[in-house]
């Protein structure tokens, strides 16, 4: 048995690793040609994965093939496709890369394989566009071959015991499909569980990214709240939370390229559909994370206060400008944006991230700054404030 | 030993009885003569909570004594505070209640003695107008006394268990009312959790509520979303949730005296600083949540549609106006208000509830109508049709 795997990026790369692990051949396509060459040295390009250095090693170039030619996948019966769908400038799905990879996908279907999705986008995208691409690109007739859906539920860094541990959900464009796909899916994914529809399936993660995102905004504005009041947010949600209240951390926003993309995909459909009052919440809780940056530069000017200097020279650093901590990622980074927004606002801004070199912060259009020469330094992750002077 | 307990309602009764229970001696003081009376006979008049028609019938009229008479508790050197305070029709918290039972409590007030206040309301309340309250009528300076808050953390026909096991926060005025009043509710409560203050304590109060009322509200806006996009939300829920997901049920919206009441204490209080943008999310949830009645309404008259009859002499029955199944309550129904505005729009509509008799039902200003004579019912609490003919 032999199966494809089309985006070896960080979600299709554990993947890869995983399936190959479970003692399938594993032929995995991705456009970055130095990408597949490095995984067919047995070099893992996520370190931050936790578990994949060994699966790649083993796997790397053996079992598990990395190629940027489809047609090298043609002998395959399953074709997996992971790659990525983010929102446009306005927010609407940005499905070019997707596309691309289901009508290149399209010229080596043959009738009897199966094709399941797993990055994340609007429900209805399997059996709507997934399926018009495909038929187009291949000629087949829609009944000719197997159409599923299965999100991904990884994290980065814990990818691997994501994918042998946490219920994974399958659902096909049909019945057929479905069990298809199932049985395929069984072979290496343990805790599986088949839904009655691809369409269940992606609204399943898109709803998770939504409660999560909700979640963070109920947790800003609470802390908002605590702040104003004069009460401890920290210790006041150590005691609220039990079995039945989930009061999530605050921060400066959520970035990446998951929880704040995920309920723009439901959001725009709904205002496509003029259903504006349907998605009211969810618009609300991205404008309430979104918009935490510009309270955190308030409270970064107010402590300016505490130093004796005229404003204009106060070394302001951002310590971190990823988007989460311990990962090297910029997409939505908050702490990004609020660092950028510092130095508009005319103020004496620079950055520090433990992640990045001098030429890696300069790269991001910002200055570097070694921690110890700021008079006031701000760690977005910890929500702290630390003075030099 | 001797606590008084001011309030015997559906929070003040079962606490009284748990306090009893332990072997302390309970005078209860509540207005209501007649209810005294029959906590006095044994006779308990919350049926639905369970476990309290036996501490009733042990204890009441013996260690738990009722009476409408603040003096006949003068003895008692602790306080307990559990009477109500609800919003006005502008939403504003009406301490009309508590007010009144803090002034009648400071008349009997001596030096040394400590009050614990109960009732969920705004953080700050205890240290700002309680102690105002109470100094006031008691002619005792604030050093004179304890002032501690812990929040009731009941649910009617939970209440004895949640008394029992569930974690119970207490804190102080100032440190030392903290450690006064912890070790008085420590000989009664089991699990106990002294925090650094009174206002903090408030606040994790509240922010339960909060927690509780904008995850409904994502539901039915979830749930809304589904509808519109063909997908099962129950489905997708159920294989949403997992240990870091938890998507609550959807619903006619939030009635009752907790969960509808709490944001607002936090959304008044910011919007009188004015601060509009730190509630946005709590109000955007109140107003999704009480909206809800429109979406049903619209559903009600679409399942019209099935029936073969003109609009104007279809009988549509509401099965439940309480605000919660199984408990004989109105506050804030939004049950009752969707079968009101039914009538308003001017469609034939009834009601019919498992805890009300016809005179009941007259009694709320709408009709009874058997199930078995409408042609179209609306379950409440399942959200479910049926359809007599």
């Amino acid at each position: 048995m032999q199966i494809a795997i089309i985006g070896l990026g960080n979600a299709g790369l554990p993947l890869a690793a995983v399936v190959a692990d479970s003692g399938i051949d594993v032929v995995g396509v991705d456009i970055n040609e130095e990408r597949c060459n490095r995984i067919n040295r047995g070099d893992n390009p996520i370190p931050e994965e936790v578990g994949l250095d060994d699966l790649i090693k083993i796997h790397g170039g053996k079992r598990l093939v990395a190629t940027a030619k489809f047609e090298d996948a043609k002998g395959c019966k399953t074709f997996i496709v992971i790659v990525p769908v983010f929102v446009d400038a306005g927010y609407n799905p940005d499905f070019s890369i997707m596309k691309s990879a289901l009508l290149s996908l399209g010229k080596i279907l043959k009738k009897g394989d199966l094709v399941v999705l797993e990055t994340t986008f609007p429900p209805g995208t399997t059996e709507e566009m997934a399926e018009s691409l495909l038929t187009q690109s291949s000629g087949l007739s829609k009944s000719d071959f197997f159409l599923a859906y299965s999100p991904e539920r990884i994290m980065t860094g814990y990818s691997i015991s994501r994918l042998r541990e946490f219920p994974k959900v399958i659902g096909g464009r049909d019945e057929e499909s479905g069990i298809v796909a199932y049985q395929a899916y069984k072979k290496f994914i343990n805790n599986l569980h088949l839904v009655s529809s691809a369409r269940v399936a992606e609204m399943i993660k898109v709803m998770e990214g939504c409660y999560r995102d909700v979640n963070i905004a109920l947790a800003n504005e609470l802390f908002k709240i605590c702040q104003d009041l004069g009460v401890d947010f920290m210790e006041a949600r150590d005691k609220a939370n039990h079995q039945f209240c989930h009061i999530h951390l605050p921060s400066t926003g959520v970035g990446g390229h998951c929880i704040p993309v995920y309920p723009w995909f439901l959001i725009k459909e709904m205002e496509k559909r003029e259903h504006f009052s349907n998605c009211r919440l969810l618009r609300t809780s991205r404008e309430v994370n979104d918009e935490m940056i510009l309270y955190w530069a308030e409270k970064i000017l107010l402590q300016c206060l505490k130093i004796n200097k005229p404003l204009s020279s106060i070394k302001i650093c951002i310590k971190g400008i990823t988007f989460r901590a311990g990962v090297k990622e910029f997409y939505h980074s908050r702490n990004l944006a609020l660092a950028r927004m510092l130095v508009e606002k005319g103020l004496d801004a620079y950055v520090w991230d433990p992640l990045m070199s001098e030429q890696d912060v300069q790269n991001k259009g910002l200055r570097y700054l070694e921690p110890g020469k700021a008079d006031l330094l701000f760690d977005p992750f910890n929500l702290e404030f630390e003075y030099s002077n």
